[in-house]
């Protein structure tokens, strides 16, 4: 396995995103994936988290869900992926993050993560975001982002 | 890739965490891992956050970080690790989690997720748990995590 991965060189990834003059309150973007079993198994391996409500169809059938469910936090981590990649994007520092977990993404879903600018403080450089993760339009994440960006200035 | 997995069978995790009325405050449950490259390019694929200060050593070196440093929701994955498998562990429903990042975890970190219970809702069956995420001692995560906990009597 390499212990860098070159992405500067090998794909389009950008390597700077937003600076803070350049943001403005109602920007948004958002990232979608489909949520498969291979999603949720490599979630598994990598956080530990183990539940079998994730794993074992058998037990998830006995349970409310009624099947198995992804992690919260794998949905969740597409809003860290808005952050990080689109908007404010690279450069920027994430300080902090509420999530509330509305309904189960099931296996197969296809997850939209939202984030958009809803405060900016100049002092600090500092944004807020309104975050959404959705499934058919409906909730199944919201929370709160606050995000320290890069300024042409300071 | 198998369709399900039957951890039951196969594995000794628990199928079932804490009733409600087995709790108390104080209780606290700790989950450790090592975040390898392994781990941040893994996360990196699943959660499509490639973000190059955790994937291109050339340019995180250029950062304030001085090279890569892991994404936040991998290491914070860790602490719905404990609430999903430990404490209370499978059977509850994890409502939020609220997560501030407060230093970065470098490739090679033994992270340790810890929850602790600071409130229990006996009318809601529902707990507020502290979380933190710790390496070498000091804090790189906290926040608090809400959880609805099976009743032996609803």
């Amino acid at each position: 396995m390499p212990e860098g991965i070159n992405l500067a060189k090998d794909t389009a990834v950008s390597l700077s995103g937003y600076f803070f003059e350049d943001l403005s309150i109602g920007m948004e973007e958002s990232f979608s994936k489909r949520v498969t079993f291979r999603e949720i198994e490599g979630f598994a391996e990598i956080s530990g988290d183990n539940n079998p409500i994730h794993l074992d169809e058998e037990f998830a059938a006995t349970t409310m869900f009624g099947g198995r469910i992804a992690h919260g936090f794998l949905s969740a981590s597409f809003i860290s992926t808005v952050i990080g990649t689109k908007l404010p994007g690279p450069g920027s520092i994430y300080m902090s993050q509420s999530l509330r977990f509305l309904a189960p993404v099931r296996i197969g879903d296809m997850v939209t993560a939202s984030a958009r600018i809803i405060s900016l403080n100049a002092e600090k450089y500092r944004a807020v975001l309104a975050c959404t993760c959705t499934v058919d339009g409906e909730a199944v994440i919201d929370g709160e982002a606050l995000v320290k960006i890069p300024s042409r200035t300071a």
